[in-house]
Parts: structure tokens; sequence; C-alpha cells
């Protein structure tokens, strides 16, 4: 209708505005069956809601967990140059092969779960330029990230967990929680992958400064084309990519939440399609979840990524479908109700 | 060497006191391993002390958990006819045809994830008595009924999760809590499948009687056999066993751990090789773990029993082990440590 050129994130925006909602005649017949389930009512607590979850958002009164699949995005970043991380910036690189060659945590939780796993690399020879002194993308860029990261659903699985890789990443994960949430860079920077001392200084003084080039810009994926990431941005785009076909998310630990986050700031209906598997055990993770009113499924202590936490939350909501699908009723099954 | 008659508990009260203690050089092999595997160290949080815990009560430097099985102890209580249960007796009896023929939650879990499930039935149609008036066994009753919960062993599990059906049971979880930890009865007894009104009220009631029956008792054994009940004492009993046979358990919710808080009593290393799956959302469970300085796995605000948390918490447990077998080392994959 406008004659104001097309921007490169309009697609974006428009699939943002676009979603669909929650099928609401699914969720109610998945309440209806769960009331005739041999099972005191509400006994099942959450794997109860997590079937109905899955029927709101897969559309189907009957929710199934039959091809379930982790991505885990990899990528580099400019500012791990300024050694933020405990880790040298080689190490991302190095752990895409290990995951091609079987022998990450990831590929073992897949493994023993029946799980799917692929792994998508995002330039790794290229990293973004430093977010402490210059945005990560052009708008341009951002927006073929965000639809490459849509790549995830190629393969259709119909419970997409999201996960990722990247030396640096909670440095980048950090700023957007303070870009988006205010406070100061010590509210949102831990240790990540251990680093501390010199090192935890450096990793503050990034953010802060990564932070300050924001200037109060509260649009989710401005904030993330400024001070954001190539795995932080696919995932987001991953997220609304699954929105639109209809595949419930799981999203893993502090760094995937930054992709979750930078959606909600736009809409926060953007991501009631997401389930939080885990608490991470990186500090400022917990306070993200509350900024996301998000209650998180496990709380184990890993702080790990590669989409660890959410593989095992994966299992838990595959078994909450089986049950739902599979139990029997009371009627069927001969088994009185409660006592009048 | 005495000449004291030899009475009923003795070859429990033996078996407590002989129990095997932890293998700290397995629990050394796999912190060793842990620290070459390739990750930063502590990231996978409860999953890497799972392993050695694991490897600790298995007397494995490499735990396994190839052969999970759920046992499912079923049992009925003389105090359900005082009306303590939102659901009639028969209803036990009807559980477990149901789990004969896979409706119940737990078969539906256990065939979700690849795990073993027996059902042991006790007496069904012979409710102990009513231990608001009566002592549930005999001494040499107690002892028959711990001797018969070994046989969850016999297949030969390389890790024993511990579940229960039985109408009322929550009603003697509750007395023994309370014979065990005081207070009052109140402070123990929660709605179970769902009491309220006058049978919340009577179910108060009955365990204030059961409790005042023990008089100052804090045997674990003795609290047992006069406030217990068939699967409890079953489950004690096969907790036992396993640890002479160096299998892990994986307790279950309210009901399963009133049989770990009465070995606890006897002896609190006696439970050292069980791990508490979730956190019920029966009231006093977050309570009676805290006596027990257990820190449970999930909380999932589940209360069915069946050994449901016990079977999800599994997955984690099979997880844990094979993570820690199945990853690549720094060295062997050719990653990087962390920079000086």
């Amino acid at each position: 209708m406008s004659d104001a050129p097309r921007r490169p994130l309009d697609d974006i925006r428009a699939l943002i505005a676009g979603m669909p909602g929650p099928d609401l005649a699914a969720a109610a017949a998945v309440a209806a069956r769960d009331a005739q389930l041999t099972k005191p009512a509400g006994s099942l607590g959450r794997l109860e809601e997590i079937a109905a979850w899955l029927a709101t958002w897969q559309g189907k009164a009957t929710p199934t967990v039959d091809r379930p699949t982790v991505a885990v995005f990899a990528a580099n970043h400019g500012v791990a140059a300024r050694g933020v991380s405990a880790y040298p910036p080689e190490v991302t690189v190095q752990m895409v092969a290990n995951f091609a060659a079987g022998g990450a945590a990831i590929n073992q939780i897949c493994l023993a779960n029946d799980i799917g796993l692929k792994v998508f690399e995002l330039a790794l020879e290229v990293p973004t330029p430093d977010i402490a002194e210059e945005d990560a993308f052009s708008e341009g860029e951002l927006a073929a990230t965000m639809a490459f990261g849509m790549e995830a659903l190629a393969d259709g699985p119909d419970l997409l967990c999201l996960g990722e890789m990247g030396i640096a990443n909670t440095t980048v994960a950090a700023a957007i929680h303070h870009g988006l949430y205010g406070g100061t860079a010590a509210d949102w920077v831990g240790a990540g992958t251990g680093v501390e001392g010199d090192g935890l200084d450096r990793k503050r003084e990034a953010v802060t400064l990564a932070a300050a080039r924001l200037a109060g810009v509260r649009d989710g994926l401005e904030v993330l084309r400024r001070v954001g990431g190539r795995e932080i941005a696919a995932m987001a785009g991953a997220i609304l990519g699954a929105r639109h076909q209809r595949v419930p998310v799981v999203v893993d630990g502090y760094v995937a939440t930054a992709a979750a986050a930078a959606l909600h700031a736009v809409d926060p209906r953007a991501i009631d399609h997401c389930l939080f598997a885990h608490v991470s055990a990186e500090k400022a993770h917990r306070a993200v979840l509350e900024r996301l009113g998000a209650t998180a499924l496990l709380d184990l202590g890993m702080r790990l990524g590669e989409g660890s936490g959410a593989a095992l939350a994966a299992v838990i909501v595959r078994t909450a479908a089986r049950v739902h699908a599979g139990m029997a009723t009371f009627a069927g099954a001969g088994v009185s109700g409660p006592a009048d």
C-alpha cells in the first residue's frame, strides 16, 4: 500500500504478524480425553499440561511426537577475540567435527533416546564482527540467517529441539538480555563454559560496550541485528518457521533462550509454542525465564548447550504424548472412578 | 553367640548391618574419565553426579543401565474401610488388571522408553489390619513381606525403580512419616488421589490414631510393622536386596519414599544407593525428602504413584550412563581444552 521501499526484515516481521494462533479445539479434545484416563485427575502434573500444549500447537486432537529432532546451530563470534571465554575460538569448529564423529554429549543423548540430530554450520570461518564495536549483521544478513534457521524444519520433525555451539556465545546472549531487559552487564554475565578472573572482567566489559551501542533500542530484531550472533538468529528463525509449520519447539539453555527472548520482545505470543527445557546453571538464565513468564521443565544444573537439556526434555514431552494416546479409559478398563 | 531366641526380623537386621559400602575406586575412575570428556568440567550437572553414583553402587568403573526395571508392588489396606481415599478399595485390584492389560500410565511410560515393568500383587484379597487400631504385621509377616520384595531383583535389573499401587496407601505412608518424624498428622497428610472434606478429616484422624499406637517407637522396622503396609514393606525389602546385589535404586513418590524412610531410620547409610526420582505433588513429600537429605531429580507436579516418576527419572539415569561411556575425550577428538 505504501510507497516506502521494502526493507530486508519486512518478510520476517510479516511472518511474526501472521503466525497461527492456538488450536483451542485440539486442546479441549485432549482435556476431555485426559479426564477419562485411568488415573486421578491432574495426577500426571506437567505431563498432562504438555499433552495439551502439544495439541494446541500441532493443531491435532491426538498429538504425536514420533520424529523429535535436535537442531544444533554453530557459529563464531568476533567478540571471542577479546578473550571472553575459557576456551579458544577454534573449539567451535573442533566441536562441529566432534558432532560429526558422534563424540559429543548431544550425540550420546540423542543416541540413547532415539532422537534425531542435525548440525548446521553458519560460516564458521568468518566470525561476525565484534559486537562491542560493530553491529553483528546488516538487516539483509539477519533476515537471511533467520531464513536459514528455518531449514531445521526441512525433514519434517514433529518436535523441534533447539541448541547451539559457539565459543563466546554466552557473551552474545548476555548482550541481548542486557539490551532487552536493562540492568547492568553483571546482571546478565555468568561463567559460561567456565571463564573467571580477568576473562570474566573482559566479558562484562564487552557486554557493557555492546549494550551501550543499543542506546535504548528495544525492538527484538534490531537488538539481534546489532548485538546478536548467527546461531541465535538462526534459532529465532527456526522458532518462527516452526510456528508456521505447527511444530512445537523445545528451547535449550541460556543462549537458545536469547533467540526466544528476541522474538518475545517483538510479540510475546511469538513463543507460545515454545517449551523451555531446563534452568541452566548459567547464572542469569532463571531471570530471563522469569521475564518470559516461562517455567522450565528440568533443573539439573546443566550448562553445556548443544541442545543437551532440550533433548532430555524432549524425552519427557514424547512420553507425555505417548501416555495420553495410549492409556486406557476408566470405562474401557473397568476401573471405578472416585467414590461420591 | 547369645542364647536369646532368634526373632523373625533378625535376618533383616543382619542384612542392614552387613550391607556393602561404596566402591570409591569405581567412583574415582568415573571422575577421572569425566574430566577428559569433550565438555567443560561440571557442565552436565546432575548427569555427571549420577554417573559417579551409579559407579559407586554398581561397583563398576564404567556403570551401565541396560536393563532398567520398574517394580510395582500392589497391596490393600484395612484402613481404607474408614473412607480415607477418594477411590473405593476395589480400585487396587482393578488397576492391577489394568497394568496386566497395558492400559495404565506406567505401562505407557515404560513402553515409550524401553523400560521393563513387573507388577507384584501382595495378597490383595486380604487387606492388612486397620492400622488405626491394630498392627499391620507380626514380626514374621513383616520379615516375609520384605523378603518377598527382594523378588524384584530376580530378573537381574541393573537399575531398579520402585513404585506402588494401593488404595489408602498415602494414609499408611503418612502414618509412617508421622511416627518417624513427629509433628501432627496434618503435617504428613495430603490429598493423595484427591480426597477432600470429610474424607480428608477421616484420613487425618486415622493417621493420628495410628501414630498414637507407636508411643514413641522410632525403630524403622517396628514403625513399619505397626503402621505399615505390604507394598511399603516389600519396597523396603527390595531396597535392601538391591544394595546387596549392587543394583542402584530409583525411588518414586510419597509412598515409596516411606519405605526408604523406614530403612533410613534404622541406618541412614542404608539408602545411599537410592536416588529420589521426583518431588511429588503430595504435600508432605518435600518435607520427607528433607529429612532424608535427598534432592529429587525431577519436579513435575506428579502424584500418581505406579513408579511413574521413577520411570521418567530412570531415562535420565540411563542417559547419564550412556553419555559417560560414549563421549569422546579431548585428546581422542582433537578438541582444545581451556585456554590458560
